[in-house]
């Protein structure tokens, strides 16, 4: 096992010449977000991610949670590096001044919670719970309910979950029993949710759990479902704790992965006549509710891809410089080598490496979006950066988690027979990375929102624009006197004529051939992931060409930059071609065999 | 979690287009293997399989191999299920009929390896290693020590055990340190061995460990390398055990998954001034022997890649038809449907049955050579069949594993959330498959094997006769009059002629540019095994096709399995473009980072 060090120069990079920051910054309510104060902001962050929150990673996973009469017992360490996260304000950063939050850019958020998830992505699964909770009552909570709930969530005193899953109702939301009685200004809310993570801890004194439920009478499927608030403990008007709500963890889950995060069977109601919910917002718009929060919450979940793919990076690399095997090829001498020099394990960490930087740019550039299509001071501009958020988040969850998952694998094989051995720490990483593409929407679910929301809801005209944006800068790239620069470019060139091509094919088949369409939806969505995140890491070897030429820069950094976006050029992105084909022949074959065959 | 079936119409057919079973069972030597034999061989152990093995599954993974006082309790109904296998004649089957085995072809013995695997990968580990043990003895061992050993081991009275690799000596095996000094008619064995499967274990009253080791004043390397029988109890002159050797398991390894299958540090000579071993065949020639072994065991492997996927494909299908969740976008009526009906799952389970045929048939035939090299009756024939196996083993045993691994998680994803809670079942198989890409070689090594060795030996000769066969397979499939055979040909000469292309390309350079040929060794290796599935798949197709053509066959599965083929040429075959690029553009980016860059 390997200590974590938060990657400073590639996020700081990465957040100057992709999300845009400096602009950013410069946006009404982001002025604090000084390159100064940002700077400060990560260097800390860094040191308390891998200072605190690492170490507990392999207790955590070694201990897990447990359930004890009806309490959850954290692993040793975890309550305390909790009351070190909200004591030092890590919880509170994008959010709202007026609540107590510091009122960061998402961008600047962002990077925190890959540094929180490289360190240890169970602790970190609480504060995103949270954060889900704080934005739904940041943009749908009463007066009351914002002065009552979000001062206590922001500070980290309370934490928040997201009461969504029942056992019938996993990826199909709408078919959830969950009900809610009116009861004078409140509900009572009746139920069993499963997969609510920190449904129970030893963290903090209340938890505000948001829970999804149907009003009684109201109409079945999405329509009908209201979002509530239902806390452990409910609030007195002065602010302290009143009546324990009926509402318990009913037990948890044994789980591959996360183990020190608490995944709960939740009962509402059992015992009390239910528990009692207070509505947010009007009734039966509980679902658009959640979609508001949906894209910060999947971004979030591809950052987890993200974190532990940088994590294993850095174990693998580690174990490379050190680990001692037979001889080189090109080794001068007959000494056996560090198996770093071997040129498959250079391949492996190489491939990690352009994976992590590509996925890096990708989310923080959706962070970016975020941010200005909340902050742009004109309209067209919010509204562009909004489509262009919507459209790489599924990319941002299900690309970036599914290479978490490869990457977690390759530093595995890295590792040879000790990376199968549970000490050694690398079978974890993968173990915690496969939960990612499955929860927040399956990443069969991203594929499905992109193809049918995010190209149909304008027959494809938000990615025409990130296509042709794609085009002008591979041609401008193709246009520089640099031998790399320009083998990137053509090969990026390739990959974005297949994606324009098979977006075509898509929109023109979204009305007559839709489960075709759906058939090819998983390989369109690799195809879009690969060739984005090909152009974000040419954007960054074009970026660092000029910083080299400007002569004042790390020349180390910027050089391996452009080695790395040329290794995804040559060596990854011409996988397009494989899911390209897919798409647009293979839709036939996927379904020739009816579902009675298969 | 699910039962287990053996699929034995995909086996046989398979068997017998494929492998060439019919011929096989003509050779001298193998006349026993007569198709009403071979049927009732499948059957008895596809009931045993699934009735005795598979039912341990779950329960050795909870459980798990744990050391007490120095011995192994293996989980509950192991010991019995032992007994029961070696009782039942199932330890005997591929082995010579001399010492009591059955002198059944590697093409039906490998059969019953995906069987065993399928059902419970850790129990079958153990006569797996006690196959390689019988296989050394029976090529290597003096007359004596056949008489001694084989008759126990081959009944499965006793079980054998291979001790290759130490701390400093995994990939490198010429790195060993173990010690062997001259003592009258034995030896004295000291020395460290580690990740040695079922080297103690509560199944039999005898272990017969062979074990790696230097004699004193040999060179150093792989050159310097003895191979010597190490028993636990030295064997009387009439067969009884006589003195426990000075030999001992020190600890088991917790490992990611096969945790029934206990992975013994051993202890060798500790107290007593050596363990008394008996030299194999001659001094210095252990490693020879060992790669006699090797093609066997690498196909054994390769084969538990194939298994855990059957596994996995079964429980997926299985779930997938039950699991009801959203209506089906080509649904009729407003009822939620079983999610077999929702296309991104018909892809996912498309691409774990493709992928799963392929790897029968690649291991399958790669058996078949084996048998041929062996047995064909007269020399350049068996010369043939020897290269071509050795051709394929890598990719036997590299593409099929991390292909095992693929197929294991799509399973855990087709479960969606219960596919990451440990009783679904799920997630033991990707944790249990894991292993496979790494042991026995790991796959950047199988890579290594197929340019350095398979094809610098003979400057890609065998490869070449493999492609022109392919070419002629895939030229008689596009000649004939259906579109579907026609999609597939030209599909699999697409890869056919990446694969032609890249050999040409690395034969080139094996002399001058051996580190650049090294970095792509991987992607080659991806090209070839997905090439060599493409046009086993293809054959199969063609055959199906013909059989349907004669009316007297089952339409069901026939018309399946062209179906599959098509989906896998369409789907799958075009990422030969991705790899085939890499190998070829690739490797001067994945070197350009000197090792301290990395």
């Amino acid at each position: 096992m390997t200590d974590y060090v938060a990657p400073l120069p590639d996020m700081q990079f990465v957040l100057k010449e992709i999300a845009g920051l400096d602009a950013i910054a410069k946006l009404p309510g982001f002025e604090d977000a000084t390159p100064e104060l940002v700077d400060q902001v990560l260097t800390e962050a860094g040191k308390f991610a891998a200072g605190v929150l690492a170490p507990l990673n392999r207790v955590g996973d070694e201990e897990g949670s447990r359930l004890e009469n009806g309490a959850v017992v954290t692993p040793k360490g975890f309550r305390e590096a909790y009351g070190a996260f909200a004591e030092g304000g890590w919880n509170s950063v994008p959010f709202e001044a007026e609540w107590g939050g510091q009122g960061l850019p998402w961008s600047v958020a962002i990077v925190l919670q890959e540094m929180w998830s490289s360190a240890n992505m169970s602790f970190a699964l609480c504060p995103l719970l949270s954060q889900g909770a704080i934005e739904a009552l940041q943009r749908h909570g009463s007066p009351e309910q914002k002065a009552t709930y979000l001062p206590k969530l922001i500070s980290g005193e309370w934490t928040g979950t997201m009461n969504l899953t029942e056992p019938q109702a996993g990826s199909d939301v709408g078919a959830l029993r969950t009900r809610a009685v009116k009861e004078g200004d409140h509900y009572r809310i009746t139920g069993q949710k499963i997969f609510i993570t920190y449904g129970e801890q030893d963290f903090s004194e209340n938890i505000v759990h948001l829970v999804l439920a149907r009003v009684q009478g109201a109409p079945a499927g999405t329509k009908g479902i209201s979002l509530f608030i239902v806390p452990k403990f409910l609030p007195k008007p002065d602010g302290s704790l009143g009546a324990r709500n009926d509402l318990r963890c009913l037990s948890l889950e044994h789980k591959l992965g996360i183990k020190a995060s608490p995944t709960c069977v939740m009962a509402y109601g059992e015992t009390d006549g239910g528990a009692i919910g207070f509505l947010v917002g009007e009734e039966q718009r509980g679902m658009e509710y959640m979609f508001t929060m949906m894209n910060n919450a999947r971004l979030s979940v591809g950052v987890e891809g993200l974190a532990i793919a940088e994590r294993a990076l850095q174990q693998a690399r580690s174990y490379a410089r050190q680990r001692v095997q037979s001889r080189a090829v090109d080794a001068k001498g007959g000494e056996p080598s560090t198996i770093i020099h071997h040129p498959d394990v250079r391949r492996m960490l190489m491939t990690m490496r352009a994976l992590v930087e590509a996925m890096r740019a990708l989310t923080y550039l959706n962070a970016a979006e975020l941010d200005r299509a909340k902050r742009a001071t004109d309209e067209a501009a919010r509204t562009k950066a909004l489509l262009r958020a919507e459209l790489l988040t599924p990319l941002s969850k299900a690309w970036s988690t599914d290479r978490g998952v490869d990457v977690a694998s390759l530093n595995i094989q890295v590792h040879g027979g000790l990376g199968f051995i549970e000490s050694t720490g690398a079978a974890q990483h993968l173990r915690d990375a496969r939960i990612a593409p499955i929860y927040e929407g399956t990443n069969g679910i991203q594929a499905i929102d992109l193809v049918g929301r995010k190209l149909g809801r304008d027959q494809g005209q938000a990615m025409t624009a990130l296509i042709e944006e794609m085009r002008a800068d591979a041609k401008a790239l193709g246009a520089e006197s640099d031998k790399d620069l320009a083998a990137i470019a053509a090969s990026l060139v390739a990959a974005i004529e297949l994606l324009a091509g098979t977006t075509q094919w898509i929109v023109e088949r979204l009305k007559s051939g839709l489960p075709q369409v759906l058939a090819g939806a998983m390989p369109y969505l690799e195809l879009a992931g690969l060739t984005v995140g090909g152009w974000l890491l040419a954007r960054q070897a074009r970026a660092a060409r000029r910083q080299l030429a400007a002569g004042t820069s790390d020349h180390g950094y910027l050089s391996a930059k452009i080695a790395t976006a040329l290794f995804y050029g040559t060596n990854l992105l011409p996988r397009a071609h494989g899911f390209a084909a897919a798409v647009t022949a293979g839709a036939d074959s996927t379904l020739r065999l009816a579902p009675d065959q298969l």
